[in-house]
């Protein structure tokens, strides 16, 4: 089976966390929106009946379509050994996805924090004071959390790779993007995340895809935006 | 076996959303920071080792300990009948659910767009910006989707209810009382959630927990906030 990812063709945004996913269980997929003709199916696919998704990306998988980023990769975690098959394991994973979720959300809503609908030229100065808390209470409290799961381990879960720590990759680079006067202690403050950086990007299919075009470059276009006004 | 439940001692808050579910399936639990000594227990046990949860709320079952609300709604689904046993509809669920978590954090984030360590007192200005927009796009965007989810039928996914209908209900209740003048037109605009609600609340245990002194009062300590400022 060929999945099908829908998500806007020129960010990394949501989508990169299932991208990531697909790269390194080896699963065949088409990044439709990408593709001549991709973004108009993508709209089309919104509005279809049966289980809509509220927002890209979205993915189908034969018969189903699965949205929301972290309950795609509940399924994909269960289908292509990127999370435990047993309950406990499972939610485990589950949860520190849910938890690099909020992560994200804050991370975009330091450039955006009145409206998803204005620019960010318009809130200016909304996100000069979001972004300073940002960075000065939510980023410790969030990479210490992920820092002390870690505990000197070397993946999030048990002995092996999941989802979460692909995930946990990925936001890390985007907030090195984003803020890297601010993460530029990363090494010292949370050598154990800093470690799993590494290990994420050395891991064959994924180092094959960073170097690839398929990864897209951080921009300001995407959740991770480097305004250096807002890493002063 | 009896459930412990970790929550906020005093507002509905995201804890709310895992005491419905908790009461429609007839679960006996514990809201243990509501008990003698309670708050101390969940300190302690947010600084526990193993599966930490990140923030409250969080559930002990036996030897597990789920955290994230959605996290722990997906497992109370699958043990209780809240949620179709089959992965297609456990995924559409969670999807709802998930969608729901975002609608709910939004609707936080109208009276804390800053920070959540500040009080509301200290970011005024901006909260009228962020509740606006709110109102304007964000609530007619994400009700607009759940009816057209509903299309007519009595609960959002097949013919029972889930716990995605619970936390729908949760969630209206909550805006019904942050934005009364903004959903003042619920059942005309969105006749189909209106019956939803209804239908949660007329159910016998929804019904008599409601009317129970474990039924928390929505306040301006809470996620959903009447500030009339913000609904004008």
């Amino acid at each position: 089976m060929t999945y099908e990812l829908f998500y806007w063709p020129s960010i990394q945004g949501r989508g990169e966390f299932v991208r990531l996913a697909l790269e390194e269980a080896g699963a065949p997929y088409v990044d439709v929106a990408r593709e001549p003709g991709g973004m108009k199916k993508m709209m089309k696919a919104l509005e279809d009946g049966g289980h809509p998704a509220f927002a890209p990306p979205f993915l189908k998988a034969g018969p189903l379509t699965i949205g929301q980023t972290a309950n795609i990769l509940l399924y994909l975690g269960q289908h292509h050994g990127l999370a435990p098959q047993v309950e406990e394991g499972g939610l485990w994973t589950h949860q520190l996805q849910l938890t690099i979720a909020d992560l994200v959300a804050e991370a975009h809503d330091t450039h955006h924090p009145v409206a998803g609908s204005l620019y960010y030229e318009d809130q200016k100065p909304e996100a000069s004071r979001r972004a300073a808390d940002f960075v000065a209470n939510r980023i410790p409290k969030f990479l210490g959390y992920f820092e002390r799961v870690l505990g000197g381990r070397a993946w999030l879960v048990g002995g092996q790779l999941t989802y979460a720590d692909l995930s946990l990759f990925q936001v890390v680079e985007g907030l090195c993007y984003a803020f890297p006067r601010a993460l530029a202690g990363l090494g010292d403050e949370y050598p154990g995340i800093a470690a799993l950086r590494e290990r994420v990007a050395a891991r064959p299919r994924i180092a094959a895809y960073l170097a690839s075009p398929r990864r897209l470059p951080f921009s300001e276009e995407g959740i991770f935006r480097h305004y250096p006004e807002l890493d002063p």
